[in-house]
């Protein structure tokens, strides 16, 4: 159509018809390869970032591992690889539908089930993968919140609810071109005239699940021993420091692909100079995450340091995260300079609801509400008072307000204030009453017996070690073999005990 | 050339030489900008993807180590690092130039020895790279079947013959230019008007590991205590259950390289809609392939709920691995929805050959043959039934067979069935007599003594960890460094004892 | 612009100007898509590069966990989540100021603090994150050379100094437009008219922190225990194989994006064939990096195995990273067959420092010295040997000097040879007196107890795993739940202990 139009143009203008159309033609198949190459850099790009954000759950699963101590090591992953798994069945039937399936009303989407008539013009597989990745982290924040003491059935059904609804909810409202609250409504009709501005999705991804966790773990209270007759805390220290500190880097490895991938395409200039466009807002985004992340685990670090008299990583791992998930709705629209401030907040938020819940007694094994949701909710604030003028209009249209801070006025903060308050309504509105009802059924916690011997044993086929299962070998025979052979019956009990005894000490005090 | 043509035609349309030229030349150098800009996506997409499938080396290591005991640690990742490291070398001195030396014949190729003459026009570095990824998988599989009874001389010697021979011929067959069974020949006479769709190997990759590692399993029976005097099945379960988790979710991370990234190259339109092309092709491929393994994952977690009672991690992982090995073949021609079924009998296909392993007391630590074999081989026939006509037409050419089930005939599935009895023919007649030969020779599998102490203390230079070491800090002094002098000598058994002793238990016992 | 100048050049040429400036209205608008596109593919090269880059960090702390004692596991992996986020911070502030502030003089940079007045149109936001990613692994190296005897205090002083200032001083001198040694001076000015070919970085990066390390390690001198009194070395073996292995693993897969990856953009034609950019050196430059790391893996693994007689993988894996360290200078301009001889010897260098190391009582717990800085050496002079002339000019121009074992005189090899003088100097000047001042201020080293007892207990919180913590449910009760209480005050020591006596024998033998 395009060459239509530009060779009768173009014949009028040259009176040489056959000129143009062989002018034309060129600039037809110049367009069509530009236009296909564009496709083919958007999707690269979107497709790498989705791996990154996949690799996140592979860093939850290594971290949650690490945190929680060994007897429930089996559990916990678990629990990670059944999200990605559920998750891509799920998300893929009816999750992606409720969230992006336009056009729809501003409450929930109602296409593309089964990816039905997709992909479109605008959004192709690779979006689907993106926000896939995206909807099964939030699970597995939420399974932190209630690790070492929850039923996997209530697990089963919990995830199931959160990740194929409320969650996908939520999206729909603040990203889709139909959510009522969403920056980038396609009718241009946004909240305040502004719309909400959760780049990332420290509010939709991070607040969801740690909110969510949050009344998991009050309803089902902490775990035995958490805290002494008296109310102190004890720590129930994880397993493997070396699985956190990985888990923690493949977290910060992955958050490249969470912030700076949630642009969707990179090739689009922005007028102005040459070198002004998506892929310069885009390196700057990686640069802010990682100033945020950087000054919350150095703040964390020595804050810990005067208040707690020990250098630790474990701490400094969590400070980082805090401020990954605090910079993760402003991180493209912020400066540099104000990502460092964001994440010297966060890591104090972080410290204060850690103080906080202690003296609640409210235990929660990976600090997964205090971080995602607290340090979260920081970061929803933070875009309402720091996004800068020119990035904003950059990235959602010229006009929009920008934030308090910056001269921006309150429009944006009080859109922003909106989704805090709307986030924490909806998530505790729906799954409040969830873990309530599986708490009055009996389905939310384990019992004390199994809390005590870990769930690995009862429940999940084994203790996830055996470093010295070797050291028998000077014992070898048949009486050993035994020991080891797979019970029949599903009751583990004898067989686990007699796992744990294999010691090289109990055997050469035989 | 083109810039000529141009200039001599369109100087005849519109009759002014300087106006043409002027015009061709900004085409010409507008071509040429277009010519760099997709050579650069095309090698972005695809040394990126050739990254991401080296990182299944690591997720085979971690995988590997995981599930054997500790005692055999060093020996198995020795052997995938040996992999990596050996297949580099010979992969570049003559592996490539067996596949891919074209212009050849049907069965093996003969240039780019040491990459002479290479790159051309048609393929650069990166495909070079992409293919060594590959192969050096094969190997890893095999390992897995062999694993905790194998000289490291027998791993020296099948390795290099796997990796440097056997598996270059069959990628020659089924993925050169001119191999007899490639649905991609350059001269277009392929087998059955069909050729062989094995789009990123579910036969040439995971059958040919699987089927090698059958074999190897066979001729050297079952470890030590693996079937009791009965006949009854004793697990010898792996040491860590979190490195199983690193290396299942690594490869499911680097599947994203093997599956989407077969398609080589990213900019590529397919005509009709502006947004359909190979960037959308490739999406739907990570897409198939999530689905695949998310379903197999699901079906093993609760298929063996119900046959075992446990929730396992460990079987889903497994499971997760059979759906992505069927996937593989298929990934890039069938609809999501196909995916999925084909996830689900492969999580079946997995069950099952691991009732039959047990029953005729075959033994393989990893699952390799079946899963990797069994599942492979399911998924090679699974394109054979739900290949979809428009995406085989997209990606192979206009009218060529589609699957049985989706209105294609047979073509396409007697195709899909020549490959599997080709590749299962040609790796019993290479690798079968090779192990056997070993064998008779006494260099296959270790001794009775090295296998229950396990291969790392009398092989590998001692134990893989060593957690408890430290505790002996209260009893330092020159005895206890004496025990830890490395021996000047190469027998080891001394230290390697010795080294044992070292509990603190024992210590303070002393 | 462009377009004026076009349209008043073309209306000249066919005598109509509304036809001249419709045609170069497309010519400008498919030139400015053209440049977007550029932009945007050079950009996600970068970004996806320095993302690889900064999983070497989590190579290195996997890498320097395992081969440390379990007992100083939290302190050294803090000191690489320390690196990260302290490098963030101070390499924004200044250090990417005095690396890469240009206009400069040749000796440091100077502008660009805290990113102001950045991007330019030749460097973006990703430049920045892939120079930070760089930065950050300097100190890593050196941390591994002074591990598990150097007090806290020290480490962050001298990392601050290092990563802040020495460093990026060295990398102003070799890399920025201003260097004084740089092959890429701006002026073309170029030392011996040829400038120092370090492409990415064995000498200012793993030279600059293998000598630091040199320096740290030798006036601390060795841990206790690692010669005995004879002057016998006695092996301190890491805690975990399979740390090493990963850790690694993620090195190789990182530098992946450390070499390639310096090329900085991809979408550059080099003229001659059409397939011929730097797409293809890309790939090229991946193809070397592996064959070298491969033949020091695979020479090292043998050579060991005459020397040592075992086949161990530990060894296998310095090789390999010796192969690496050392091709990195040379990688963008050798051939692959050079790089087969690059690694060949590196494995030598790195087993004849070792030896040297031995027998001069020299003990560096990564042989962090012997494989950064030894092999490092090892890989700037081979660049002045083995660099092809057609390589050198397409990536530094037409006309440079090449390698003198390839008929390019001794120009760039006197180059070369002056960067091994001047980077030892340098770090020698700086790093030595700083050392040397700590240690005289008793800043450096640790106690004897402290170094005994291991410093995770005494100064991070505690010991890294608790594999057995849960065999004690067995006897729960307030006893033991008070054991666990986190101390209040800052002394660790009563818990320490108590917490190292929970091991299930000490309790069975209460």
């Amino acid at each position: 159509m395009a060459s239509l139009s530009c060779s009768s143009d173009l014949a009028t203008l040259i009176n040489q018809t056959a000129a143009a159309h062989y002018l034309c033609n060129q600039f037809d198949s110049i367009s069509r390869k530009l236009n296909d190459t564009t496709y083919a850099v958007d999707n690269t790009y979107l497709l790498f970032s989705a791996y990154l954000v996949f690799a996140m759950q592979l860093g939850f699963a290594m971290l949650c591992a690490g945190s929680v101590r060994a007897k429930n090591t089996m559990n916990i992953m678990l629990t990670n690889v059944l999200d990605a798994a559920a998750g891509g069945l799920s998300y893929y039937l009816f999750g992606f539908a409720f969230a992006f399936g336009s056009p729809s009303n501003g409450f929930i989407g109602r296409h593309f089930f089964g990816l039905r008539d997709y992909p479109i013009p605008t959004a192709d597989y690779s979006f689907f993968l993106y926000q896939w990745a995206f909807a099964i982290a939030v699970a597995g924040i939420t399974s932190g919140s209630i690790a070492e003491r929850t039923q996997f059935v209530a697990y089963l059904i919990y995830s199931s609810f959160l990740t194929g609804f409320v969650y996908p909810v939520v999206s729909h409202w603040f990203w889709s071109a139909d959510g009522w609250a969403s920056a980038t409504r396609s009718d241009g009709n946004v909240l305040f005239g502004s719309g909400v501005i959760d780049f990332a999705g420290s509010g939709v991804v991070h607040m969801v699940g740690g909110i969510a966790g949050l009344w998991g773990a009050l309803i089902e209270g902490p775990r035995i021993g958490r805290f002494d007759r008296t109310g102190r805390s004890v720590a129930l220290r994880g397993h493997s420091a070396s699985l956190v500190v990985l888990g923690s880097f493949l977290l910060w490895f992955g958050w490249y692909g969470f912030n700076p991938g949630s642009f969707f395409t990179i090739a689009k200039g922005y007028g102005g100079a040459s070198y002004n466009g998506q892929w310069s807002a885009i390196g700057r985004t990686a640069v802010t995450t990682t100033l945020a992340g950087s000054t919350a685990a150095l703040t964390t670090l020595f804050s810990k340091r005067l208040l707690v008299g020990h250098w630790n990583v474990i701490d400094m791992c969590n400070g980082l995260l805090g401020g990954f998930a605090a910079i993760t709705s402003g991180c493209a629209v912020v400066e540099p300079w104000a990502a460092i401030v964001c994440g010297f907040v966060a890591a104090w938020v972080l410290i204060a609801l850690n103080k906080l819940a202690a003296k609640v007694e409210y235990d929660d094994p990976l600090e997964a509400a205090q971080l995602h949701g607290g340090c979260g909710a920081w970061g929803v604030l933070f875009t309402g008072l720091f996004a800068k003028r020119e990035y904003v209009e950059e990235i959602y249209g010229i006009g929009r307000p920008c934030g308090a801070l910056m001269n921006g006025g309150g429009k944006l903060l009080a859109a922003q204030l909106i989704q805090i308050v709307v986030v924490c309504g909806w998530v505790t509105a729906t799954m409040g009453p969830l873990f309530y009802g599986l708490h009055k059924m009996n389905l939310l916690r384990i019992s004390r017996d199994d809390e005590t011997a870990g769930m690995d044993l009862t429940r999940h086929g084994g203790f996830a070690y055996a470093y010295h299962d070797d050291e028998d070998g000077s014992s070898r025979g048949v009486g050993l073999m035994m020991r080891k052979v797979e019970p029949a019956s599903t009751s583990p009990s004898p067989r686990a005990v007699s796992q744990l005894s294999l010691h090289p000490l109990s055997i050469s005090s035989l």
